[in-house]
């Protein structure tokens, strides 16, 4: 099978979508998920850009990756100028990846208009560059920007900045479709010939989605020759954004015959996908192809029947190639089908067709119609199982609490909870101050409970999640609070809901605690 | 120009979303959005399915419409029986619409496994079904359900399908990628040699975005010689939906050159695709191309300078084609160009070259450093600018405020906050209950100032969301907040930043109020 090479830019072109921002160490965890998955090319920022983009680079060349190589992503020096004295390219090289990106001019509309230099001294900027980081050891891939719009009104110069580049020493030659404006069979076309003038090189591709056409462009350039596709993994980017590499790549492995990934990674694309999206705190469109949530769901009566007797009816792959699942939405019976695998878990002798199942679909309904929702809060879920069919020890009980938040701040910090619990037979008090009121209170409640379950020292709060619910009615909206733990071996989330931010994370406070003590079996000291 | 027939199935593939569903009156308001741009085919519903849908035909009938001609949709009639005695037809009948389209079988795997006829009886049942429609008065439309999947098995077969339907007068071929599997290339190639068997008839393209393809597949089939294109509006349908009208008409007009809508009603495409989906219950994507909130917004400093420079650089039409208009986005990737505009709004006379543009620049680099985002939050921006350049009044001075939140409630609510602020000389005092502290703090606030402004009377929060920015330290983060303010004519979004979400929230709540207040240059009574 002939290898594509995966170029993931959602830390450089995605972190320029609408709405996104990234930590330094939300980037970090992006590397570490992209690695796994086994993307190729992580292109992380440009250094050049601002102080906090030198910092993470600093940070990541600490990461051990399986396989990614790390890149620094940049412009061709500028004009009149030499590589060597350009503070741009020393921020490149400062970052200290194995591969460098560098965008240069392909258009001579671009070269005249933007640029506002001649064609001789663009091509010159494009081969300097890259020479200059070849070497210094790097791996270069030249940006071949506004390509398909440049070979369009000139296509002679355009080939002429490909050849720039190539001499400079370039491994690959990524074709932009910069304002997302070509169509499938130009990109085919136009690949097609240019990998015909550069055999010895990788050619790759760069689609922006601005006419909904950059999953198509992306593929039809592999079939054309291309061997690297470049794109976001969820797709977000500059204005609608770039290609999606969470749909090109089944595209390409599954059903045009590629390799991109490995078949085990392949299988972990849905959950990667929800990972990375929980990081940049965006949704996953329950409509994406392959990876959403209603990607393999069934409505019509006459699809769920027809799914069931021939699967490919109504379906293009099998779901669990790319970790995701059939689902049949409105249907009781297959309600307690999709529940049912999860409550044998706990209860393995249960009757698939007693009334317990019903139970627990029925407390299930009822919790989701006040706003509840157990998507990524399995540990709730599994909670919600054991006090529908009983088995649920109380660990506690509270018997109330008060958190108070000032400006200006009462003490060090803005908030102060007090707690009072019962644990058995004895009454415990306790008072915290914190960073806000939920950082207050949950401070208090670890202190209340740590004294008869020590077990409780080991866990931290590792994510803490607000979504407001009906986003019409002002601050007296519902919230669901989603809280994810850990104990240094297992991680876990918990989901609380209310008017109340603090009582909705209270609960999901309680839930992350009870979740603990049920697994270690914990009875009080 | 080509004229090139648009189908929509909103009201029919539409419905068969996840999360969809429409009352009789939201059918009716959708019918005259589309017939008003100009949509030739309205699929309104399966009038054999539901008595709801019969009672919706018999309401659509009375409707004048321009240009649109209402279809209602069923299958073909039963194996081994007559059309005359079919139910599914009577009802289909009874809808009393102008067109009919009936879906049947083009795959001999599904003809055996599905239906679990003879390869005749299906023929013989796709012909009956369009001659009684036909003899009935209806145009007909064949839907040939899994068509592409169905040649790629059986040429032969399918196109037997197709000419039982000619034979039985239909007028149009709709070719179904009914999995949505198939790639735009194999789209292209069958649909040129269909359309060469069936010169005297309408071949026109049914496709599902499985594989992310609908679009790509949708418009090459046109450039194959396909006269209509079957989708839904918005995109939306089972699964992950059907091709989207809203994306493939401007591909088609915009730049193909085929003839879709008046290039007036073109104009209306965005304001369209919103009426549509605020009927329907959802949001538009802001990814959508051409019609979604980022699809010409520019976040990227080079690429805002690029705009300016050359719009066609990075927009590959003007938005004013499609009703939709250009942004620039307030980030700490932006450059002074960007932000131009913005403070010229507020004071016109600004040198562009002079040293406030560059304060206002780093005022923005050093609000994003601690975590503020503008994007977004235009009047937080607006104060941003006025605070930087002088001229922001103070209209209230905190004096402190203190929230207290307890479980069980202390009175109605969970929350009560007391505040104390100055107005010029004076010394206001404020207690209010919430449903949780935002809430409480937001109502006491607003007692205290509309005394003094009673202009604040007319402001209602609108939305309120929250964003948790560094994802990894537990409660202790630093949020987000924006909030949504109205006064019935205009609405203005501010942002807080801060470790506790209560002063987060504060911060917000005193810029939409200081942002109403100047633009009313408001004055204390």
């Amino acid at each position: 099978m002939c290898q594509v090479a995966i170029f993931d830019s959602t830390l450089r072109d995605g972190a320029q979508a609408e709405g996104i921002s990234f930590s330094v160490n939300d980037k970090l965890e992006i590397v570490r998920a992209l690695d796994a998955i086994g993307v190729h090319y992580i292109e992380a920022g440009n250094p050049a850009s601002n102080p906090k983009e030198l910092a993470f680079f600093r940070q990541a060349a600490g990461l051990r990756l399986e396989r990614a190589a790390l890149c620094a992503f940049g412009s061709t020096r500028r004009k009149n100028s030499a590589a060597a004295d350009d503070e741009n390219c020393a921020a490149l090289l400062a970052a200290g990846t194995k591969a460098v990106a560098a965008f240069g001019k392909s258009s001579l509309l671009h070269v005249r208009e933007i640029l506002r230099t001649t064609a001789e001294e663009n091509l010159a900027m494009i081969e300097d560059t890259c020479r200059f980081f070849v070497e210094k050891g790097r791996e270069m891939i030249f940006d071949a920007e506004h390509f398909f719009d440049g070979w369009k009104l000139d296509k002679a110069y355009a080939l002429e900045s490909l050849r720039a580049a190539a001499r400079g020493g370039a491994k690959t030659l990524a074709l932009c479709d910069t304002n997302g404006g070509a169509f499938p069979w130009e990109v085919a076309a136009i690949t097609k010939l240019v990998c015909a003038e550069f055999p010895e090189l990788v050619v790759g591709v760069h689609a922006h989605d601005d006419g909904g056409m950059s999953t198509a462009s992306s593929c039809a350039a592999v079939r054309a020759g291309a061997r690297q596709v470049q794109g976001t993994f969820l797709g977000f980017g500059e204005r609608v954004g770039n290609a999606n590499l969470s749909v090109i790549i089944p595209n390409l492995q599954l059903k045009l015959g590629y390799a991109c990934l490995e078949p085990a990674q392949l299988r972990q694309l849905t959950a990667t996908a929800l990972h990375i999206a929980s990081i940049a705190n965006v949704t996953v469109r329950k409509g994406t192809p392959f990876i959403g949530a209603s990607a393999f769901a069934h409505k019509a009566g006459m699809h769920a029947d027809g799914v069931m007797k021939n699967a490919a009816s109504f379906e293009h792959i099998d779901p669990a190639a790319v970790g995701n699942r059939r689902r049949f939405l409105m249907s009781e019976v297959t309600g307690k089908a999709a529940v049912l695998p999860r409550v044998q878990r706990i209860f393995p002798g249960i009757d698939p067709k007693g009334g317990e199942l019903r139970r627990v679909v029925d407390a299930l309904k009822a919790k989701e119609f006040e706003g509840y929702s157990y998507e990524g809060a399995d540990a709730s879920f599994d909670l919600l199982i054991r006090r529908s069919l009983g088995g649920l020890p109380s660990f506690f009980e509270l018997i109330g609490y008060k958190v108070l938040d000032q400006l200006p701040y009462g003490g060090e910090k803005s908030a102060t909870a007090t707690l009072k619990i019962r644990v058995g037979g004895a009454v415990q008090i306790t008072a915290a101050e914190g960073d806000g009121p939920v950082n207050a209170l949950d401070i208090a409640l670890r202190e209340a409970l740590t004294a008869f379950y020590p077990v409780l020292g080991s866990v931290q709060l590792l994510d803490y999640k607000v979504r407001i619910m009906e986003s019409s009615v002002g601050t007296g909206t519902q919230v669901r609070v989603l809280i994810t733990s850990g104990d240094g071996s297992a991680q876990w989330t918990t989901v609380g809901v209310s008017h109340d931010i603090i009582e909705a994370s209270w609960e999901a406070l309680v839930d992350s605690i009870g979740y603990k003590l049920l697994e270690d079996g914990g009875a009080a000291v």
